[in-house]
């Protein structure tokens, strides 16, 4: 099957690798309806990861059950699944609780790759959910958003506890940023405020209902923001970037006894304990706990209350991944989706 | 008045200052019934921060109102009080959220200055509680250590979310970690942990009721920790160091999804931000806002429920200050009070 490979750092390329397989009786391999391109993808692409040798690309997915395991009970071929970026057994301790990205049995799809015609799903049950029935085409960038993008942009509202009556603030205008600023506002907040500077994602922030935008960044952001939320920061800070000055900017923006999701994967941060301590921000966050939230969103999405799919403002062919990679890191586009 | 005044590093003494008097119509003016010394008080005193001159000490304090500013509504003179180690308004948004301990007007009393005869302390109202009446003297040390450990503990034990059905671990066997031990106990939590390895604390923590003991350190600590928690983890764990190892010791004790209250002033502290975000803890902590729990924390005293004045095993008369320093520096006394 043709699959999307890294290289090297900027060097992506589609080629013919080995069809996946049932390996344990918890499998099941899907056939891909779309596949996308993730903004953490672009860490190793720019080489801010190592890349040891050639690695397959790629974890969010939506797609057709084409075989399950001996063990796989919740799932069956035919079916449209929906799964997490993460594989969960689904019945551990840490699952149960309500965190399946950390499962004692996790597996990252980024080990696995999903830019590709086909993916081996391990963890069947504890990780995919069918959705009612076969969808209707306009359906599946949203639910290829669920994911990933979506997901952890909800929990980085959950994290945040944005909520009635709280003031949210984003940092971070990517697709997970601007999808914090959706799932800000379904659980209620009356005032999400953005910081960006990127009129293309101003604009649809605006259409998810960011209340206000900011275009300052660093300490004049916060700056920014104090003024709006008379002196005292934000109640919820969704941060989103994962870098030392976005995560600063959102410890900053958020004020004492308020709630951080950082949802931003983490890259060269260190946090100053004292800063952290004197601010006395909750702060929570990691490998967004999807597998929790997605019967939810598919059902959402499926009544067609919210439409996160808008994040993707490139559709390309599989066999264009270097281009959609390109077209990311050069902020051309928000989110490219990829037709297998 | 005498007071306790450091010099320099290692160099306390007990001198004669000036009264302390009614500055703002906001302020009472109290006659000191016993004061302490903090491990806080540690930091300036070995020299792990700067002392510009000579500096009052002491922050933690319960005693007789001598008089009150024209504002003063809810103390008066004549009334036994107990009183957080920040002064706070107690009618900020940031106090009416039950962070009194970073409210927008507040005042560390370490600036002021508690281990004298007399203190001023600011915004009465908003920082100090009456007693039902005038204490029996052998609850004058418990009342003392609402004043900070006691509510630092608590507020630890909080954050963590020590409860019913949660395994709790102690980072730290100071008096606040022991009394995180004590709270977490009164919270429900089934389980609690100490990693101590000095005898008399840990007779202690048993007697506050710890269920466990862990003598190792470090990453060592945190496997001997796991061994007791089916490989995960505690749920909650509570930080009562501020160093870099006891962060890290928190944040490697805790389960993904976990929590931790850290409340050990932190010291030269930087924090992993990918270990952060792939532990999946919750964090939160800082200056314990212990005015919120100043009320249920003296009632439970004043009903002999708890006996957290059990942490004082060194008292002196506050001319000697300067022992009771170094008793707590050399870790001869776990916690000294001092009766001016």
């Amino acid at each position: 099957m043709r699959a999307t490979v890294l290289h090297a750092p900027g060097d992506v390329r589609v080629e013919e690798i080995d069809d996946p397989r049932i390996i344990e009786p918890t499998d099941a391999v899907i056939r891909l309806t779309a596949a996308c391109v993730c903004g953490s993808d672009l860490w190793p692409y720019r080489g801010a990861e190592p890349v040891d040798g050639p690695m397959p690309m790629g974890h969010e997915y939506v797609g057709v059950v084409e075989e399950v395991g001996s063990e796989v009970a919740t799932v069956k071929p035919g079916q449209f699944v929906v799964g997490s970026f993460v594989a969960s057994d689904g019945t551990c301790e840490i699952c149960r609780s309500g965190y399946p990205s950390s499962c004692v049995h996790r597996v990252f799809m980024s080990q696995v790759g999903t830019q590709s015609e086909r993916a081996r799903i391990p963890w069947a049950d504890g990780t995919l959910v069918a959705t009612p029935g076969v969808p209707d085409s306009d359906l599946i960038p949203s639910l290829l958003a669920a994911s990933d993008v979506l997901g952890t942009g909800w929990f980085g509202a959950v994290a945040a506890q944005a909520g009635p009556s709280r003031t949210v603030a984003v940092v971070g205008d990517g697709a997970v940023g601007l999808l914090g600023v959706l799932a800000a506002r379904r659980l209620g907040a009356e005032r999400v405020v953005i910081f960006s500077r990127h009129e293309t994602r101003q604009r649809l922030a605006r259409e998810f209902g960011a209340t206000d935008i900011v275009t300052e960044r660093g300490d004049e952001g916060v700056a920014a923001l104090k003024e709006l939320t008379g002196g005292l920061g934000a109640h919820s800070v969704i941060e989103a970037v994962g870098t030392q000055q976005s995560m600063q900017q959102a410890i900053r923006s958020t004020r004492p006894g308020g709630h951080i999701g950082f949802v931003g994967v983490s890259h060269d941060v260190s946090l100053n304990g004292q800063e952290l301590f004197f601010s006395q921000v909750h702060l929570h966050g990691g490998p967004a706990p999807v597998r929790r939230f997605l019967p939810e969103l598919i059902d959402l999405i499926w009544q067609r209350k919210i439409d996160p799919g808008r994040v993707f403002d490139l559709t390309l062919p599989l066999d264009q991944a270097a281009e959609a990679y390109r077209a990311m890191d050069e902020r051309r586009a928000i989110k490219a989706l990829l037709t297998p």
